[in-house]
């Protein structure tokens, strides 16, 4: 079995329930009880990052290889350079919620193929291409599609992506334009998911890495960017308050990560109140929520509904550790209907000027009722995390938003309309 | 009649056509001989402005302030901060093409509302913020429209914003959540044009910025920055060679002449060679390739059709300049029609990961067309320009790709489609 080089400060896989350590190669669970395996490090070895070392390197992810498991050669890298995205100071959004602390919203719509999931592509494919992988794959409702099937093409290797039958067109031509094979499945996501890991125990694809399967405690890791990107573009600073959509639960696991490891490596000091998480689903999907209402750690699995098909992840593999985030720093969950998401989607484009797919509607609606219920602290400084693009689903509004005027091309038809 | 402040490097404003100058206000047209204004800079000015000072400044268009005539004060910037884009080495589609001399891809749907338009957008309202104006506009054939719209709803300004009725959904929806008014023109973009250059002199719109019509000579400028980030790009270097997609003619006359002034005030030094510019139409819409075509100064007014609908304007104003700019430096024109621009996506896609709209098709396929008729040589370094988001015209090849497979669940489902 082939494990990552020396370069890395990555020193192996650990199990997140039990402890057992792992090289580190391609295996996501562990052989003792199952549980799902994590990347641990060399802390000595991320200790000798410093905050110049990453100004200096580039404007993407790979700023921060020190800090990730795979990609610190930049020739073996496999990637669409995504990251440094934009950190928008949101004082409209702020005065309309009476938010006073300082808004921010983390646009990760900038990337490459326009979600969160760029990064996390880079990071596992980059360790893929180094454990000898020659094909990729995924499991996804859509974005991670879109994003393996782009890294594949911009790499020139082969790709097979699984997805729901029911997808949304920007998500299903989106993939399927960069020429790998697409296979639609008739089934929801976790049908999907289920189907990969047992196709990933075959002879046929035992040359193939599954972002999201085989190789996923790389993959995880990319996640923790956002957590160093907001980290550095606040001055090195941990803001007081995140706001994070949740699917498998693992971004918000991750960002939590983030924070955790640079206090620890003293790239920033730890906040004297620490810093609390906040957790998003939609009303049509959403077991982690429901488990934090219900005060269990018991998730029941759901069966998906509603308009925020990225999310839509019934039985979330990540759900009992985004539990422990947001209980440990003493934060909420909550959830947004249909209708809700609809109206965060346009309340954060009109006063933003940033436009969501879905689950940026989600985590924008979830936003509004934090602030309403006094969950969220209005006069501490609070960042939303946006993971997608509303051009990926702009099905979602387009009945709630059009032409406000519609006219004949003459100053007389403009007078007539009321233009004038 | 307010004028530009003194921090800005810009001047006065000059006729193209006759050289009469006028102060930095909002006037595009000669009033001697009407002919179009261009902005023109105080050339000691610029050449204060060193690689060190650029390389140091941030990450988007702002970067090059010292070039521009308006955003000097970060404070009073309208701006989302577009810019920077990635420029992506193409070896995949060179390859294919038996392109030996290097080729990239400059790809602008990485912009905040991911086409160029949001360099033009954020130059002209720093402009029109400067200027006074109270409310901002644009005549658009989408992508202006989303730019615009956007500016707008993160500056907290109200925003009209006018577009033929007919445009793809994915430009319309993704104008219209930003909350601003949007107005449907029965009509083509010429006649959108029209009518708001009528607007323009009322009274009612007198307080009215229209990026493209009033204040246009500070919009036109923000095309530069294309120029300027490749050669920084490229290591402060010009390539041989530059594709531009036409509408107007506008872009590709900005970005001759960002390499001509980067030479005139020392940031690159003069290629012995020159360089060599062309420019890609639609063949529903190619009255300027046509015109050098036909070996002629007169632009033919067409009525545009065809798929690549940011691109057709059927008068384009700068169409002259554009078949200056292609004769001085010894280039050409092509054309390509809707099924070779829906090659084009693909083509781009399946090779470099980049998922370009309409135009960025169109681009490609006359790339494709310069090769094989020997117009471009391929053993020189070569940048191919995409402007705009594949996202925005997904039907454009949702008819062309789609999922390779369609199958159950199950792994027995899975063998007998193939996959296994």
């Amino acid at each position: 079995m082939t494990v990552l080089g020396t370069a890395s400060p990555a020193r192996n896989l650990v199990c997140r329930a039990c402890g057992a350590t792992y090289p580190l190669a391609a295996q996501h669970a562990c052989f003792e009880c199952f549980g799902p395996l994590e990347v641990a490090y060399d802390i000595e070895a991320l200790k000798q990052v410093t905050r110049e070392q990453i100004e200096a390197g580039p404007n993407n992810i790979w700023r921060y290889a020190g800090l990730l498991p795979a990609g610190q050669d930049e020739a073996a890298r496999v990637t669409l350079n995504p990251g440094l995205t934009p950190l928008v100071r949101a004082d409209l959004l702020a005065a309309e919620l009476g938010i006073t602390g300082g808004l921010w919203i983390k646009d990760d719509s900038a990337n490459p193929t326009h979600s969160f999931k760029d990064r996390v592509v880079s990071v596992a494919l980059s360790a893929a291409k180094a454990l000898g992988f020659q094909r990729y794959a995924c499991a996804s409702t859509g974005n991670l599609a879109n994003s393996v099937a782009a890294h594949a093409a911009r790499a020139g290797v082969p790709s097979v992506v699984f997805v729901p039958h029911d997808l949304e067109p920007g998500k299903i031509v989106t993939t399927a334009v960069y020429g790998g094979d697409l296979v639609a499945i008739e089934g929801s996501y976790d049908d999907v998911n289920r189907l990969c890991s047992e196709l990933v125990e075959t002879d046929e694809f035992e040359d193939t890495a599954f972002v999201n399967v085989n190789v996923r405690p790389f993959y995880a890791e990319g996640s923790k960017t956002l957590g160093y990107e907001v980290a550095e573009q606040l001055g090195w600073r941990i803001p007081a308050q995140v706001v994070i959509p949740m699917a498998s639960g693992e971004l918000l696991t991750k960002i939590d990560k983030a924070f955790e490891e640079l206090v620890e490596i003293g790239l920033v000091e730890a906040p004297a109140e620490g810093w609390t998480v906040f957790g998003a689903q939609s009303a049509g999907c959403n077991p982690i929520a429901l488990a934090l209402h219900n005060d269990t750690d018991e998730i029941q699995p759901q069966k998906p509904t509603g308009i925020a098909k990225s999310l839509n992840i019934g039985d979330p593999a990540a759900g009992p550790y985004a539990l422990e985030s947001v209980r440990r720093t003493g934060g909420w969950m909550e959830y947004a209907d249909d209708e809700e998401i609809r109206a965060g989607i346009q309340l954060l484009a009109r006063t933003t000027g940033v436009f969501a797919e879905t689950a940026g509607g989600v985590t924008t609606a979830c936003l509004v009722k934090l602030v309403k219920t006094g969950r969220l602290d209005p006069a501490k400084e609070t960042v939303v995390f946006n993971t997608g693009e509303g051009l990926k689903t702009i099905d979602a509004v387009a009945e709630q938003v059009g032409p406000t005027y519609r006219v004949k091309p003459s100053l007389k038809a403009a007078k007539e309309a009321g233009l004038l």
